[in-house]
């Protein structure tokens, strides 16, 4: 008798055990971070990991998304080309569905998709989208919007009023101050003033720069809405980044602080965006510094996720690789990653009006903000080249459509480091995931991007 | 008393399957593949996956080692370079240790270091090694021999012969034969005879294309020994291979068929040599071709897997990036895989001498095997101006010391394709690592390529 209880109970046990292990597993995290890094391959995680290395001294540093115990790797075709761009990339990471390049959050028939936001917050959580992008931009737009097109920055704006996100932060307040707001200054053909709307929503709105100082001292006290846009269009380049501008670590600390006051859980999806500018650009310096800022911000969840390991969710992918970017040229093995320490400027942003055809001034210039003042006769010959050009007005698609000075120091730059480019767009080659916290290894393995958006909605119990 | 009873047994269930189930996840696999793709980066996976996609008609299709649970990312890093070669990379992959390019399996300072194989052996498991380049080449070399360099061949081949290892199958007789044995079919100083030797210690040897038919009949009864080269130097590219040959599939299946037959588990290193050897040739199709094969021989490893999946491990990995491709050119997105679906030749085994001088032949030739039917007047420009460079007999460096004409029309077909490349030597990219089955989960995650093989020591519990 007393073996047949055993055994019962044994086997009682063991049921039990099973189950619990088995609901453990399905346990659904309470506070997600989904971070996109845009452009984001593994070239790009890598030659920030090494210039990092080559910055602190230390050959073991390490990016904080390199450190997680869960790696996938994700391909990123989109349903109507293998080289996605970011609105269907940014619709298959937010919904789960492939769409056409181009749109937000719908199929190309038109019927909206529901986003995982939206889906988490019919759940009960609360909500929030950065981006160091203008927040009306691909990425964050098809998280709280539905377009046809990306192109419809003022459309994907107006959407935002009623996503009920709770907090907003990014660049970009051209496409949420009315037409007449200040000359100049907006980018809407019509008097809506998006902002005010969000005022009006009971959101605290902090709009330009000269707000920074006063978001960096708004400490929240309860559940309490934030619609914060620093810069007319995208927030700066890390390379260039002044102090009155947050960082994107700054912007999801403060997202943190934020959602965690509603005490219901929270998704917050934080792009690095400008990365993929950076690569478009064929930048590397750039690529490098935002990949660095990104993994600051990855750095501030992680220290939440130490706090709450056992309700914590972190998962960071990449919607494509841009550039192209090889860590390797010519027929050399070595990389120079010194090279790039002491560049100081963005290409796209501030390489590009750089000359204006005093050349004796670009060279001076160029050897205080780039690194160069020790030109080759070759490398002279290809800035030279690229300035007669400019000068003389010249088409020559083989600069990507970017000012050719500015390319042509580019890619001396990248030469010199020994890593080179293949394209002034995005490639198709299958990228980086990695993940840490509950529920973590749901996203591991090879993934299709649409499948990352689905294991989450699995995960949370939630229906795209 | 019946409480306590019931408390007491609780408890001790718990430690019984606490107990059990980390045994279970430190359970040692008996049979164990280590696949290594030489140059296999993310993007020459995804490029082989979407071609096949392309060439089945089937959108879905995917390589089976995409298909693997278990995902990882390596950093590939030697010890005096951030980009490393071959045998760095292979002494890391084999024995869990950094060192300098150009060194198998030593340390800088010239100690041994062990490798898995030779700890295997020890271990009393079977053991085997696959390559599709010459035996005595960087990668298969750092698993059975030690030399302070890849070069010197003929010392790395006569290391082999009291290596212990069981099967050796690949290319590479040019070593393996004594200087005197056929002219010109041995790249010996000495008269050292390593295949002679392996007879001797009763070795079934196959040696030569002359030997397939014989290999392929051969079928083990009891534990037998097989040292089989086929070639000269490296086996031929998939692409071009006649059947004369056995593909790397075969030689995996028939490496299951005998190490499988000593009855004591194993262990099997295969590697697709050729994947690098293609992309340093910036050759597209002949990277996607060889990607396949090395898929075919994952495949046969799978199939041994489904019968054994309680005591069999498989591993891919690579060694490093070659090429730096990039599946992006241009201003484009878009990959046309179409375009190289319908070529036929490798650039640098056989392209590389398709010119002779007879410019008509030559594009008569390049219209019958590499889809070049229909040249642009760019596309001719660009074959012409490399023509006149071999006709001048004119250095330029900027075709990576290949044949210009033949890397002239490898960059249109790969600009066809809209695919490109940043070097002829390797890259410093982070690589994909899969895996599936007993103990898979070990490999996963973000690691140095060191990290893998003590992983693999770990779960077999061996030391290196």
């Amino acid at each position: 008798m007393f073996k047949k209880n055993l055994r019962l109970t044994l086997a009682m046990v063991v049921i039990a055990l099973v189950a619990f292990s088995s609901l453990a597993g399905a346990a659904a995290p309470k506070y997600v971070f989904y971070f996109i890094g845009d452009g984001l391959g593994a070239a790009q995680r890598q030659a920030a990991e090494y210039f990092l290395q080559e910055q602190t001294g230390n050959p073991d540093a390490k990016l904080v998304m390199n450190q997680f115990p869960i790696a996938g790797i994700n391909t990123t075709h989109s349903l109507d080309t293998l080289v996605t761009d970011s609105a269907a990339a940014a619709t298959a990471l937010a919904a789960g569905v492939k769409t056409n390049n181009g749109i937000i959050a719908q199929l190309p028939d038109g019927t909206n998709v529901k986003t995982l936001i939206e889906a988490c917050e019919d759940l009960g959580m609360a909500t929030g989208i950065v981006s160091t992008t203008r927040l009306t931009h691909a990425t964050p737009a098809a998280f709280a919007s539905h377009n046809q097109s990306r192109n419809n920055e003022a459309e994907i704006a107006a959407d935002f009023i009623d996503s009920g996100v709770d907090y907003f932060a990014g660049g970009g307040y051209r496409y949420f101050v009315p037409k007449s707001w200040e000359w100049g200054k907006s980018s809407r053909n019509d008097e809506l003033n998006v902002a005010q709307e969000f005022y009006n929503n009971n959101y605290h709105v902090f709009l330009t720069e000269n707000d920074t100082a006063k978001f960096r001292e708004f400490q929240p006290t309860a559940r309490e809405k934030v619609f914060a846009v620093f810069t007319y269009s995208h927030m700066p380049y890390e390379i260039e980044r002044a102090e009155n501008v947050p960082s994107v670590a700054e912007l999801t600390a403060k997202g943190i602080d934020i959602l965690d006051k509603y005490n219901k859980g929270f998704f917050m999806m934080v792009e690095g965006g400008r990365i993929d500018h950076a690569c478009h650009a064929n930048d590397a310096p750039g690529s490098i510094h935002d990949t660095l800022a990104f993994d600051d911000a990855i750095a501030e969840a992680y220290e939440f996720y130490k706090k709450h390991p056992a309700e914590t969710l972190i998962v960071i992918v990449g919607d494509h690789e841009t550039g192209g970017m090889g860590l390797g040229f010519g027929s050399n093995y070595y990389l120079n990653m010194n090279e790039l320490v002491n560049v100081r400027v963005s290409v796209e942003d501030t390489l590009q009006s750089a000359y204006t055809g005093d050349r004796a001034a670009f060279y001076q210039y160029i050897a205080a903000n780039c690194d160069l003042g020790d030109l080759t006769a070759a490398e002279k010959a290809t800035i030279e080249k690229a300035m007669d050009i400019v000068d003389n007005g010249t088409s020559d698609s083989s600069y990507g459509g970017y000012n050719p000075v500015a390319i042509a120091v580019a890619h001396i730059t990248s030469e010199r480091a020994n890593l080179y480019w293949t394209t002034y767009a995005h490639s198709g080659t299958a990228i980086p995931m990695s993940a840490i916290g509950v529920g973590a290894e749901s996203f591991g393995g090879f993934k299709d991007n649409t499948e990352i958006a689905k294991a989450m909605a699995k995960l949370l119990s939630i229906k795209l």
